[in-house]
């Protein structure tokens, strides 16, 4: 705020141009100027150039901002003169207005402007150049004192707040000028700002001003030029503000981009009623269809459209701009025009009619649904705006979602009762219920039902199979209850903190801060949103979506484009053969643990863990086989012709025994076992971190039989099927390895396995055996691990929890901190953290190429269904991915267009 | 076995000499053909050009071997003729022996000798040369048929099973010759192999040969020179046997080393009474002192020594060999000094007396214990033999456990019941009891105890210091016990499996298959053995350590060599003066955890873990400030002028909370709050994971007020002291740094804390504030780290389960499998893994000086005190290591080897 006018130095290196004009037509620089000129400066010199009607104003270049800098906060020789002049420009363009004017006075408005928008910066100063003086003049010319004094009163606030840094009340963070405003209210015996006469507002400029000069012992400045001057030294100034220089390093913006700032005319949609302002899309933002839409009021301001106070009327149609002005209508139709064959794609344009004359402020990329992401890009293709390419690299992978999953109604009244994380997307409605066997037996008889959990457990499949939707109130993104919902496209949200569940009464409890607590029974109704996170109360109505025709167009150049494979999750033939009808070229991860479970299979399973002896241990095991058998029988029948990759098993075995007392006695009871065996058994395989625990190989190191019976019941299914003709690709994985030593000790005993299938049935079939790499150790020694493996696959899920050393269970209660501080931008469970987990995984697959340079490689964690960490896939040069079915789409879209821009990318360089 | 003799290959660029001959004062080769001759051969080499009289022989160079392999299993030509000369130079230099020869055979031995000693080779056949005629003249040259026949019978099976490959009984792996002897003694009616008379062992020698023959249709070979080179054919194709092909890929040998296989004379020391048998040493073993020790036995074998039947007579002194033989007894001392002298070591040395004349059959560097380790090595140096430097690096770090802490006596009976995990050395007895709280009431009654616990925690605390010794069921070298009991040099064994703890009856059972299970109650005596792991009823006699007087010598060598630093891990003052007075220069992690328990502050923090708000957890906090800062004068003092590393808080705060339903509901009472709200409290702490939970830098996080008072106690005693001129280094780590940003958040609050203190208290302290190292992320992220760190200490405990993805608790239920099966060659817990976490503190420490060159850098793992792992924290070129007291002596010694070796490895590149 101390930025003294001075040119004593010598500007070494500095261009004699230091502002840049725009308007009327024309533009000293252009979009390809946005390093001198920041985005703004430069978006409003293209639009200029292209004839657009934008009210004119100039730009100060960044280079005057390192001058600033690098002169000790001074402002370089001839800045002045040049501003003078571009002040002028203004002047003739703006008919009978000029800058300090008290007839007619020309106000403009003062911004920021770095060549990528930063938080921290200094935004904008509306209405620079009222004093006491212009501000008669505006009233004059809008016939609207109010709305002059109003003006007045904003303008001296934020030049206040922004330009002068006034104070807020420290304890409260209070806005001083907002709490006189709320002082003048009461005074005046009025609710809203709206209320409050032009008198009024005047004595709040001058009570305003009165605050300024008690804090910084100055008079506000009423000279026009000094509030010019003072507001482009705070622009300068914000570009080291505390927050603009860690958004700066944590991103890797060098200091000496410097900002820009651009000053322009200010134009008014409330001179009378041959003014108007409005927003208006080029396309239909909802469905994609072409023809203007948007809306527009009449003798109006910006922000009477957003106050909703008079009802907008559209530019198109019965009623419109179109009627009403058909030559303003005619020059907006033409000005989108030219913007969206510029820009090449639909524009989202801000205007305001100025006495009769057209002035477009603000152009920018609409914003749009996903249908009518796809039917743009489509139509743009088929105008020959954009190639197919392009309309692939246009598309938002994740809002596809909203084309995939039913939605709720955004019309109908929701009532939000607490929030959780958006675990798997769409939107359920059903009764509540507790546990498991509730959902089960509801379902079957005709109900809807949200489980409601404080966890799930694999125990609890069945039950979330029968249930619309899933709720838990811990976990994480990666938690069990998500992925399986994920896994089944089922809605879900978790991490729910705020749902107190109480099993016993059948009930939970939200109290949120400062309200009454509510209560939710067993057989309540209530809504989820699984794209928001959203509970709600009762049923909220729903909108079913629908593909729009172009989508298979879309996807086709998608699939061209891209070169990495897409497989799916999957676990079961259902799973699959779903799969493959989303475009899945292979399953990626068939979990086989849920084939433990069943009502058909889980007492063998709890046998063979309650046996003493191999033997035991193999005689439960034989009685599985066939279930498992027929189970890769369905899969691999699905997926014929596509390879499969069969992770063994992976979790600890206390995961399939019973916890609470009642359920260990009838274990007891149906085993002829002594309780306390059970109860024994069960506490010795307790675990202080089950995560890090006897799981995943370990299994195998100890238990050699288990995987060989899943190697018997995989290769007797795919020789059953080869023999009948079906192409089956079986690669069987082991997952959780981190020693060379274990996968060469276990792959030993799979092949010796499979081999002996392969004779016994007299059929060959091709298989490999490969690893999880899901440990750092087994990055870091994957030259090694190769040496053992037919493929990798990142398991990054877990590879991502030990390497941050973060539960995904349990970072529930403290990674919210962490992302509203900043301390990290993303949840690593659903984007890779590159810096940390991508750097590990690229020195796997370094590693293991080193020694087998064709090795395939894949991943198979969640990440492998975002887009982001998909793009990371592509450029770390895997062949595939792997994900849950319903997002294969997403990932067939995001691995193409990873593809495209690596193109791009190398085609530029 | 199916090598065929044949020469008609061309041997391209084999040299002419195949064979050389050893014996007779001189040599064909020495120690520096080690590569060519093998180790053993190339040993005898040796000693035969010192003048050692070694029984005659040659050695087949390696040479052979790899020709062997490249000619389709053939041997090159003029072998044949080398080995018959060397066989001829043999009978020349054994007088009255011709091999083959019925009156007076020679008789052979036949030794593979890799330049390594590896597994899976053939090891030795003896007798080679016996036949049906020889027997005969062995019988009589001995006088003893018994012994001739038992020779033939051993030698007729060593050579089936070695060279001819007689299959063992598949389904019992039973060796077919062992069922035939134990047949034998049944029919003979005696129990002892011994009580076999000749004439049974010559009928085993027929049904010996008639089972060869059915095995393998062939006849046993009769003839000596046939019987030589089918041994040497099969030492050659024993060098690609599975297991030694394993145990080369492991170490990463390579094929092309090939064996040599060496043929020697076999001397008898029971042709008479002028013959006989011993070892001896050539300085005591046990106490280091000089002079010869060792025992002999007359007209004996060595197996005669072995089997203990007859009592050994001394070689010096009275009753000795000394007195019998004199003459030979001077030959013995005379290459004694040879040996000694030429292998610059005490030796370890085997002879045999044949008809008057001394045959040394082996020498080699001999066992001893750590105090004679350390007094051999320093009278070395003052003999002139070796330099200081080699004396250093003579010691087997480890080895200084046995002076440093009580033992058992070794002559004592001792009945083990279980074996544990070796976690802390040192040995201890006491009453058993089960709590803490009375391991505490009983010491105050005088008595001594053994605390058994299934696992310990924080809360343990104050009963661990009571007991003796601690005795845990469950855990790994890295459990909280583990840790804890080494920091104090207290006797403890963990992961004790086979205990099967019940605490409500204040017992414990051991059951081992087979036997009658052994119950210990509370009150009985127990001893443990933290050197052995070995848990034993009753009372077992202990020795007390003595500190041999050359010890301060060799330990002030070893400071002059070293380069790493050698801090201690204290927690307080007593602790702090103890590492001081073993040396520390420092400590490098003062772990602040115990800080928090003690009954005086317990419940303060407690409730500061249960308030709802900053403010009241501050409240809570700024009641245990005095308390802290107390602790840390005390520490600082104890330290003064060394640097001190303080880890802020680290375990989760559940640690710190009750969880039995009784002491829940004293916390309530105490803290008048409602009892659920303490259940609750608990309840919403519990994690799936806490080793990868809420704790370390993530508290900071989310209750930054935490470390602000930690921060705020340290540096308040710093000041303090400081004051009274005390020098006083405080260096604030944060631990489970994964993050920069975690890192730059935290650094912040703690420097703004310290200089608030500095400022109220007028004195300046420097002060650094740094990170441990311990997650993954962390290593691959350190050159952003580093920018926010004045040191890195890698925390090798944690880094090593999340590299491996391995629960330290939860390890002890398979990792002993894991090295059972080799799949693991050490505990990655007691030796740091080169190869996995190695790599990743290697890729740590190289991006933290990328960015910071003169970076502080140091371990406070447990494998700060491990000799191995400090050999690589010195070749990573750390500043310091920080290990528990009790190891700061080994560690000093380690680093001065690492240094050594460094230095040689260099002077020799």
């Amino acid at each position: 705020m101390t930025s003294v006018w001075s040119a004593s130095q010598e500007e070494r290196g500095l261009p004699e141009q230091l502002v840049y004009c725009f308007g009327g037509g024309r533009a000293d620089g252009g979009a390809a100027l946005r390093d001198l000129l920041g985005g703004k400066g430069a978006g409003l010199a293209e639009m200029s150039n292209l004839g657009i009607p934008v009210p004119p104003g100039f730009t100060i270049t960044t280079d005057v901002c390192r001058a600033f800098y690098a002169q000790g906060r001074t402002y370089p020789v001839g800045l002045e003169e040049q501003v003078r002049v571009g002040m002028e420009r203004i002047e003739r363009d703006v008919e009978r207005a000029h800058f300090g004017d008290a007839e007619a006075p020309l106000l403009v408005s003062v911004r920021s402007g770095a060549r990528v928008s930063m938080p921290g910066m200094m935004d904008t100063v509306l209405n620079l150049g009222l004093n006491d003086a212009t501000v008669a003049g505006l009233a004059q010319r809008t016939g609207d004192a109010r709305f002059a004094y109003d003006s007045y009163r904003r303008f001296v606030a934020m030049y206040g707040d922004v330009v002068l840094g006034v104070k807020r009340a420290s304890a409260l963070d209070e806005d001083p000028f907002a709490v006189m405003l709320e002082r003048k209210k009461v005074e005046r015996g009025v609710t809203r700002d709206a209320d409050l006469p032009a008198e009024a507002l005047r004595e709040l400029v001058g009570e305003y001003k009165a605050e300024i000069k008690r804090q910084l012992r100055m008079d506000f400045p009423d000279d026009p030029w000094e509030q010019l001057w003072a507001a482009v030294g705070a622009v300068f100034e914000s570009w080291e503000s505390d927050r603009a220089v860690v958004y700066r390093e944590l991103h890797g913006y060098p200091l000496d981009w410097g900002t820009a700032v651009t000053v322009q005319a200010m134009v008014f949609g409330n001179l009378g009623d041959d003014c108007a302002t409005g927003v208006v899309f080029t396309r239909n933002p909802k469905s994609g269809e072409t023809g203007l839409f948007g809306e527009y009021l009449v003798n109006a301001q910006g922000e009477d459209v957003v106050a909703g106070v008079r009802t907008p009327q559209p530019v198109q149609g019965a009623g419109s701009l179109e009627e009403a002005a058909p030559e303003v209508y005619a020059d907006l139709v033409r000005a989108c025009t030219t913007l969206e064959t510029h820009y090449r794609d639909m524009q989202d344009v801000e205007f305001t009619v100025q006495q009769g004359r057209l002035w477009v402020l603000q152009t920018r990329s609409g914003k749009r649904t996903g249908t009518a992401m796809i039917k743009i890009a489509v139509d743009l293709v088929d105008e020959g705006v954009i190639d197919e390419r392009e309309a692939v690299l246009r598309q938002e992978p994740e809002q596809l979602t909203e084309i995939l999953h039913p939605v709720f109604d955004e019309q109908a009244d929701r009532t939000v009762i607490a929030r959780g994380l958006a675990a798997s997307p769409g939107a359920a409605v059903g009764r509540v219920v507790f546990s498991a066997a509730e959902a089960t037996a509801e379902q079957e008889r005709g109900e809807d039902v949200i489980l409601v959990r404080s966890q799930t457990s694999p125990e609890d499949i069945a039950g979330m199979a029968a249930a619309r939707g899933i709720l838990t109130a811990r976990g994480g993104m990666t938690s069990h209850a998500a992925v399986v919902a994920r896994g089944w496209g089922k809605c879900c949200v978790v991490g729910c903190e705020a749902l107190a569940i109480d099993y016993q009464r059948g009930q939970f409890v939200v109290e949120a801060d400062g309200l009454e607590p509510v209560v939710v029974k067993r057989g309540d109704t209530i809504s989820i949103d699984g794209g928001s996170g959203d509970v709600m109360l009762g049923k909220v109505p729903q909108v079913e979506p629908v593909l729009p025709p172009e989508y298979e167009r879309l996807m086709t150049w998608a699939d061209a484009a891209r070169t990495l494979r897409v497989r799916a999750n999957a676990d079961t033939g259902s799973d699959a053969a779903r799969a493959r009808a989303f475009g899945a070229e292979g399953i990626g991860l068939c979990r086989t643990e849920h084939m433990f479970f069943g009502e058909d299979r889980i007492l063998a399973v709890r046998q063979m863990i309650l046996a003493g002896s191999e033997a035991a241990r193999r005689a439960a095991l034989a009685r599985i086989l066939p279930m498992q058998r027929a189970d890769f029988v369905e899969i691999f029948k699905a997926m014929a012709g596509w390879p499969v990759t069969v992770r063994l098993l992976d979790p600890p075995l206390h995961e399939f025994l019973p916890h609470g007392q009642d359920e260990m006695e009838q274990l007891a009871e149906a085993m002829e076992v002594d309780e306390r065996d059970v109860a024994r058994r069960v506490q010795s395989l307790q675990e202080f971190n089950p995560m890090l625990g006897h799981r995943g190989v370990r299994l195998a190191i100890t238990y050699p039989e288990i995987y060989e019976v899943q190697t018997r019941a995989i290769m007797e299914a795919a020789c059953q099927l080869a023999a009948a003709g079906v192409v089956v690709l079986p690669e069987l994985m082991v997952p959780l390895v981190g020693l060379r030593q274990e996968l060469a000790a276990v792959r030993g005993r799979i092949v010796a396995e499979a081999e002996a299938v392969i004779a016994e049935t007299g059929t060959a079939v091709e298989y490999t055996v490969g690893t999880m790499i899901e440990l750092p150790r087994a990055c870091v020694t994957a030259a090694a691990v190769a040496d053992q493996a037919d493929f990798f696959s990142f398991g990054t899920n877990d590879l991502t929890q030990t390497t941050f050393g973060l539960s995904r269970d349990d970072a529930g209660r403290f990674l919210p901190s962490y992302l509203e501080q900043q301390v990290l931008e993303r949840d690593p469970f659903v984007e890779l953290d590159r810096e940390g987990v991508g750097a590990l995984v690229r020195i796997g697959i370094e590693g293991g190429r080193r020694v087998v340079p064709d090795l395939k490689i894949g991943i198979c964690g969640e990440h492998g269904g975002n887009p982001a960490s998909v793009e990371f896939c592509h450029e770390s040069e895997m062949d595939y991915v792997s994900c849950s079915p319903f997002r294969v789409r997403i990932a067939r879209l995001a691995a193409a267009q990873a593809a495209l821009r690596g193109e791009r990318a190398s085609g530029s360089s």
